[in-house]
């Protein structure tokens, strides 16, 4: 079991990390290829103070550099779902499953917009997780909503266990998709159905489907983790990135603004110590008993 | 006018002064010198991300060519005290007086224990300023207490003007005393007087004398803006940085714990970012005018 799970590997997820390790704690951070944050496609930045006139990815490269220096595990999976388990958490990671006794979310800054009918029939037609969901629609057609080209291997995924998939990319060019998936240049509106999906409405008319994935760089925090109090948009912290859940603590751009780099590393930090003060609470109860 | 007066040229400072600077503010740190802060002594820090394996003055030194690279300025010298004028605040900064519309408290941890009698006299024998006060006693009888070699200056200042120096160390060796100061190696217990200080009791006695100087490293927080909210030692913010003051933010170890530099800089970062907006409507609301 991990002592600590961080879901996201930007800045904040990056600086919680090597804190906890140096802690010995037991830390594994999942996330995006570090080429899909925002910091990555930054000219330059100055005021990340003791890195001075760097490029956004000679930044995240030595970040990721030194936290892999420190045995800092980063998984690059995303992470569906997370599950309360009384005093510790389970994390739905692509389907494999993993425990941890406290959870950092570093998970960045959500584009939140919904697409009507997808809150009403997730997990009845609707998924976020090709891997998961993609057996159940086995012979079946099925969309893919891709929001970057990350999503395009989610679809050749589907492709091979479909009858039938349509793409349909929220971004400009289509990188390595599968011939068999047939484009579809539109913008989704609504998701159709009666108890079950039964297709899409778009921009261009309708597309029947049974299945609907919708394939985001990152799930809404309110779909990630169920009962979190939030604050609008950022996730509703305290001084010390306690959210309102016992064991899970938030930093970076997820908990608000300034959305700035040195403020994303700092609140890892007081993130991942306030984790271990968890910890170390936990084990004297454990003790105890 | 500044529109920005920081105190404390450690990490929350520089980090608040590099971001100032970027946003095209008039900025102004004031601080002790770099070697006298904590973690210019620290062996090796490992947890501050982009940087592995420095040295605490590796650190501090890249941190500040750092901020003088973007073209920082920092002014070696204590901030005694800050009076608020209405719209912005007036420093007192070793009796060289300098107006700024916005304040950024970054002056780390402080020793807070004060001596009996201590805030009783202040004003009335007790002082926290050689250059400030020095004058007053002109043929007269004072005793410092130095808590760093710092303080030595100051004495050597006083024993110019004063009739008799006597010099209470607080830490080991002695550096550059003048040697005309007598030097007492013993603790300070209580300074005695009536209406005026008349002498300090200490571990050894009582030495009789018209003026105490206490010559800290930093200046009691309590003492140096007053009606500031306090939370116990820390200085009370929210996550914005901002203090219980309009226009005074604060940031860093001052503002509680962890005692960490991830945590300083980006609480800089936010501090001074906040401080900004409240400059540009400070500027909007004039503009009406």
């Amino acid at each position: 079991m991990l002592d600590i799970a961080i879901i996201g590997a930007g800045p904040a997820g990056l600086s919680a990390a090597i804190t906890g390790v140096i802690r010995n704690k037991k830390v594994k951070v999942f996330g995006n290829p570090p080429s899909t944050s925002y910091i990555y496609k930054a000219e330059r930045i100055d005021n990340y103070i003791g890195m001075l006139g760097v490029t956004g990815q000679e930044m995240m490269e030595q970040f990721t550099g030194h936290a892999k220096e420190l045995g800092v595990e980063i998984q690059t999976a995303k992470v569906i779902e997370i599950f309360p388990m009384g005093q510790s958490y389970m994390l739905n990671v692509e389907n494999e499953f993993i425990e941890a006794k406290t959870i950092i979310l570093a998970n960045g800054l959500i584009k939140t917009n919904v697409l009507e009918g997808e809150n009403e029939f997730l997990g009845r037609g609707v998924s976020y997780c090709a891997t998961c969901d993609g057996p159940l629609y086995r012979g079946k057609e099925v969309v893919v909503v891709g929001d970057s080209s990350h999503a395009e291997e989610d679809a050749n995924y589907l492709a091979e266990v479909c009858e039938k998939v349509y793409y349909m990319p929220l971004y400009k060019e289509i990188e390595h998709l599968d011939e068999r998936i047939e484009v579809l240049y539109a913008r989704p509106k609504k998701i159709i159905g009666e108890n079950v999906v039964s297709g899409i409405e778009h921009t261009e008319g309708f597309l029947e489907a049974s299945g609907v994935f919708i394939i985001k760089e990152s799930i809404p925090t309110s779909r990630l983790l169920n009962g979190l109090e939030m604050n609008g948009a950022a996730i509703k912290v305290n001084r010390m990135m306690e959210t309102s859940l016992p064991g899970v603590f938030a930093a970076g751009d997820c908990t608000g603004k300034p959305f700035q780099v040195a403020k994303a590393v700092g609140e890892g930090n007081t993130a991942v110590l306030q984790a271990v003060s968890y910890l170390n609470a936990l084990n004297r109860a454990e003790n105890k008993q």
